[in-house]
């Protein structure tokens, strides 16, 4: 039996320790400095309140003050913080991390260097590891469609584990695979990584048609009662072939895109949750600044990534290594939550790096 | 100043009208046999009863009886006719055509033929015109998310026209492009009319997600209320990844499945209409055959599609030339609708021609 210890108590991470609890394995489950009312809930009460569940039976639950006596003998330190703790989490675990352990990701995200280049997550992380323990454990994550709530509830959910060292994925797989936790593996961690970060800023924008409709019919409602689902399935399209372009520019597999990792996670991100909300107030014209103030206290993570992409688009788009017509839903995207621009899209400009001819 | 034609006066014939006869040119509305009462009503009422909105001023009413005069000067002869009525449309057009005249096709499907081969509904209608005709005309279609109640409400849809033969596209663009239809042009008309032949038996399959969980409700509740978006998502992303294997091994492009023809239209269908409610139905545990009682006269296209090209499947998986592990899905909902088995899938199974380590 393995140890798996859990950094970040919110409800991916919560989720996810229930199949590997479920295979008999040792769950240790840490918050960080922002959790420490889900882990005395779920000490007093065996209770997650964000996923309003009990937490299973065998799953241990730790303060972040206790960060190191939970890591002793841990065979996967699994990373479930948002994408803005990543660099919080390095500095918490690196202290404890032994040679040979892997370190899972469950955080999704792209951050911009300062020399103007996408980063994938995983290496965000090392690279804020201590240098003697960085080159010594692996690094694994998952990507798919896969709801927090609906996993815990032991629904079925496919996924996908990935990593450069195709060595470390068997086992892995064999801890945390069970009857409705389906999990394939791949080692395309560049094109998983790109996929999972991107499906949210691209469902917010599918979440924008919405609010768009919802706009159009206070003021002049359509006698049939259409709605724009048309409108949102093309950016739907474009978001996944922005994601295509990305994905194979920085030399991961364009299977990746239309399978768990692209098409279904971005479907099951469009079908609710913090993304579409956002979207949808965005599509009714409020500025973002107004957007977050009806949904205080949420990590917007598809915001999120937007900001922290930008910086090493426009780079690249500068040098010419991304080409300034491949993105343009991204690029409106960035505008309409920075600039307060209108939602308003250019769809002839969408495609424009697949084999079709545009219009116009 | 163009004449274009549309025969059959169903929701998509009448739908596409409005872009057309928006751009001045002269259309004509042509219904099948089955359309008379929607005839009648757009003569004398000028209102479509289906598509509840007033038709398009300048477009003209025609009744089968009087297809020929219809056709007099056509450029494009468009179909709108369902799956089942491009055999009935061969023969009420066929004595008609003229040379160089632009057949375009909005009806879906595909076809096995005797020899156990799929075609696609082009070369089906060819194949059933007039010989001295049938190499004399184009053949086009139009694929991409379009419900038809939305473009009849202008509002924004994105859509690809596609060809074997280039040189027609640009004009055909020219008569249908406006501000609220945006038109791409392919040749890739074997993958066009793969992906818009299968999406609607898998949306009906993403469709039985909603249904397993209702039933699953009914007995069990969770206390969490938790959906089964994950559940949809997986087969949302195993029905793009069947349609890519289909379209590859046909010879058609993977650029086309996650474009707007594959993913997006898609993603379109699985949002509501008659795929989705009948997948609902069975997912609740009904049989087909109660099912289709619960949803009077209407033709699901999921249906028809999974039962018109099993037995080529069949044929081509017997000769070696569909993989037998290729479509999953497919043969698991072709079980479930016509030998009532329940709705249960093997997702492990899933996924298997993507390069990825399969679970177990």
């Amino acid at each position: 039996m393995a140890t798996i210890v859990v950094v970040g108590a919110g409800v991916m991470g919560t989720a996810i320790t229930y199949p590997v609890a479920d295979n008999g394995h040792t769950v240790r489950l840490v918050g960080t400095h922002l959790d420490e009312d889900i882990i005395q809930s779920c000490r007093e009460k065996r209770f997650h309140p964000r996923l309003k569940r009990a937490i299973h039976e065998a799953v241990v639950p730790y303060s972040y003050t206790e960060v190191g006596t939970a890591m002793q003998g841990a065979d996967v330190v699994l990373l479930g913080v948002n994408s803005r703790g990543v660099h919080w989490a390095a500095e918490a675990i690196g202290p404890h991390l032994k040679p040979g352990q892997i370190i899972m990701m469950v955080t999704k995200g792209l951050e911009s260097t300062d020399a103007g280049e996408l980063q994938i997550l995983p290496d965000v992380l090392a690279a804020n590891l201590p240098a003697d323990i960085r080159d010594k454990v692996d690094y694994a994550a998952v990507g798919g469609p896969s709801i927090a709530g609906e996993l815990a509830a032991r629904h079925q959910t496919s996924v996908v584990f990935v990593s450069r060292n195709a060595e470390i994925l068997p086992r892995l797989r064999s801890y945390f695979s069970t009857d409705y936790y389906h999990i394939w593996t791949s080692t395309d961690l560049i094109g998983v990584e790109i996929c999972v970060a991107m499906k949210n800023p691209y469902a917010l924008a599918v979440g924008l048609a919405a609010g768009v409709l919802e706009k159009q019919e206070s003021h002049a409602p359509d006698p049939a009662s259409a709605k724009m689902h048309n409108y949102a399935a093309a950016i739907f399209a474009q978001g996944l072939a922005e994601t295509a372009y990305l994905v194979q520019l920085l030399g991961g597999g364009l299977d990746t895109v239309f399978g768990l990792p692209g098409a279904g996670d971005l479907y099951v991100t469009t079908q609710g949750g913090r993304n579409s909300r956002m979207g949808r107030l965005i599509g009714l014209g409020r500025t973002y600044t107004d957007a977050v103030e009806e949904m205080p206290n949420e990590t917007i993570e598809g915001v999120d990534a937007v900001l922290s992409i930008m910086p090493a688009v426009d780079a690249m788009m500068k040098r010419g290594k991304i080409a300034s017509d491949a993105l343009p839903l991204l690029v409106t995207l960035h505008r309409i939550l920075t600039r307060g621009e209108s939602v308003e899209f250019a769809f002839d400009r969408f495609f424009s790096k697949l084999p079709l001819n545009p219009p116009g």
